[in-house]
């Protein structure tokens, strides 16, 4: 039987994982491609290092270009991550004619279009299903099972570090550090999590998820982020108490010649489907014009489901090698917008004085925002209360003039929170 | 631009969604697939009928081989629905070497493999995205994306129907024949709902999800099935207090070299993904052994999700004409059982003396069923108490065993409810 040969760049996790996954599901690839998935080469920093996959030692190499212009091997996997030098070897790969699968996130946010654009001249396949999403099949069907929508809207718990942090502080009480530490002793989250819980990780996926639901490239710079380093336990608690979950949320919303895209911390409704989205668990939501809500849910990460999404890629490149790719993604020409014209959560704290919520709202109004709730909480015994706002919708902006005016008052204390609560509308 | 004709039998509502989809996203399907794409012929009953769709009166014929034997068309689109003549018809449109897409449960679970035979042999695509889970990618998915995966369940939540009546029940606790007027309002279920309500129409989807995940077909005759006509309020009332949801599950369960498949009402626990899925919504549940638990969720209904699907279905044909396909699903050989062994929820009235519970549980413990729960309602004013149980794990014969027994006693009034308890260990 015909055997494709693959090249790898890396053998970490996710590799070890593909390579697995070909070895005991050996029967389920062969009967779908009638043909052998074989191990030409792979790039290694250490060669003498033990693997747990059952590789014979001569594939090894600590230089790359033996892998990618290795003559038999028709598509070439890089999963080494970052930019640099993946993206050298990815554009050697493609010009020597070879395929790509690539689960680098970074490299295709910032790259993908050249890329594609080299894949396409080159007539080979550049597929990076495993980028977003880890083993849920999201760029793929957007692409091909749901290519006969536009799409208004794609929502994503996207960041697997992130929404164990905040379950973990909504179902167990933790406080931030306390569910990061949790998820570090867990391998959730990095040494340094920074990456995830700032957001950074979200705003690269995001940008490949718009650009295939809305055929355009918004580069990460120009996607707002904030991260979830200052909700607080108080804040969980009065989300529940308001009938919501907190999410880091990947939005992408299009509304008639605008797109808004951001990353943020929201109030997510208790019965929409993504607050059912727990710990490591991503899931994307989208809104097509033809199919409505769709939701995919599965695992963000982690060796087996990035590796079943790897695999899937190769598989699907083994099916069409011969058949010249639909081309490149990213053509459209929105206007890049952020006004966040949304409802808004705010909590503060002020000094516990008859008239101060009246002349907060006064504050409130002046600058164009009503107010939909309000909620005094009892004394915490101090000369203080916490008072709670869930505002009705209004720009972001105007909610920053209103805390402007409202921060210099005598009576405020402090702002502690403004998260924006997402309806889904 | 090249266009490729569609020969259309049946204008209902999925067809006629279809006409709209490729009208209003027309840039959309012409971008993605440098091609037009237009209507030949449409079979219809009555050719005076006024329909909302925007279609020159010369392409209606009440001549389905009018259709079938037109020319110019390429791809047959069956949205007829039943069995006959629709399994004609279509056998006719591959024998002309034609492309064929259907949204027809029914047929497929009939008559799938000899049909994709006949595709196979005439090297033209039969694809039916649309027959399972009306908008949600999930066929195709499976096929594609996730080929790297061995299956080892699937749960859907998939006859829309049946999901809309249990969630009234739930959430504005309406009586199973309140809620069914309802849905029959809201045009949710039709006139007579038994195809929805007894379980066919989940059974017909269960097999060919079956069939797509252990590549087994099965029979509908040899699916167990059990509809939701005799759930009452008080057993989702006893639900809800137990942690749990009652669904009406699809569910494909593999082990070893054995397969069970059963439709049936089951206590979903309220924190599992498909507990959240309500009133029209529908959603597979999948656990590959690769990817881990996927889950993907929309509309299982309506014109436009459905013809979403089917329009994915036609340019996936249109992309990939010249390829020929990857052959028949099914054709592992896999065990079919029926041996159900899973928690379940009883609910039995009986007489109010002392050591009745101990003489029940006896029972149970004879026929080698244990109790995790039992709750003891109040007195509801007569000589009789409701008595709830939830059992460990047993096979569904010894759980019949003992209540044929219990059933026997005197102090026991009437069995009400056996319902499955689903864990998705």
């Amino acid at each position: 039987m015909e055997a494709i040969k693959l090249g790898i760049l890396g053998m970490g996790t996710v590799a070890s994982g593909l390579i697995n996954i070909i070895e005991f599901n050996r029967n389920k690839v062969v009967n779908s491609l009638n043909k052998e998935l074989a191990v030409s080469k792979v790039l290694v920093n250490n060669l003498d290092k033990e693997r747990n996959v059952n590789l014979p030692k001569e594939v090894y190499t600590t230089d790359a270009y033996e892998v990618i212009n290795d003559k038999d091997a028709e598509i070439i996997v890089e999963l080494i991550g970052g930019i640099d030098p993946a993206y050298d070897y990815i554009k050697s790969a493609l010009n020597n004619k070879k395929h790509v699968v690539t689960a680098n996130k970074a490299l295709i946010a910032t790259h993908g279009e050249e890329l594609e654009s080299i894949a396409v001249k080159n007539g080979v396949k550049l597929m990076y299903e495993a980028s977003v999403g880890g083993g849920i099949p999201i760029l793929n069907t957007m692409k091909e099972n749901l290519s006969a929508n536009e799409f208004d809207s794609v929502f994503g718990i996207i960041n697997g570090t992130t929404n164990y942090i905040l379950t973990q502080m909504a179902e167990n009480g933790l406080e931030y550090e306390e569910a990061v530490k949790e998820a570090q002793r867990l391998g959730f989250a990095e040494a340094d999590p920074s990456s995830d819980v700032d957001g950074d990780d979200a705003a690269f996926k995001l940008s490949i998820l718009a650009a295939l639901a809305f055929g355009q490239r918004v580069k990460v710079e120009g996607i707002p982020k904030e991260g979830i380093t200052k909700i607080s336990k108080d804040d969980i608690a009065n989300a529940k108490e308001l009938g919501y979950n907190i999410k880091l949320l990947a939005s992408g919303i299009k509304k008639d010649d605008k797109i808004e895209l951001r990353v943020h911390p929201a109030f997510v409704p208790v019965d929409h489907p993504l607050s059912m989205v727990k710990n490591e668990f991503n899931a994307v939501f989208l809104k097509g014009n033809a199919v409505g809500e769709v939701m995919l849910y599965g695992k963000g990460a982690g060796s087996l489901p990035t590796g079943s999404a790897v695999l899937g890629d190769i598989m699907y490149i083994v099916k069409n090698m011969d058949k010249s790719d639909a081309g490149v993604v990213g053509s459209k020409k929105y206007r890049v917008e952020n006004k966040a014209v949304k409802q808004y959560y705010i909590r503060m704290t002020v000094v516990d004085k008859l008239g101060v919520l009246g002349s907060i709202a006064s504050l409130f109004g002046k600058n164009g925002v009503s107010l939909s709730s309000v909620v005094q909480r009892q004394k915490n015994g101090h000369d203080t209360v916490p008072l709670v706002f869930i505002t009705h919708e209004a720009e972001r902006k105007n909610i920053d003039a209103a805390l402007e005016e409202i921060s210099k008052s005598k009576v405020v204390s402090k702002i502690e929170s403004i998260i924006l609560v997402e309806n889904f509308k």
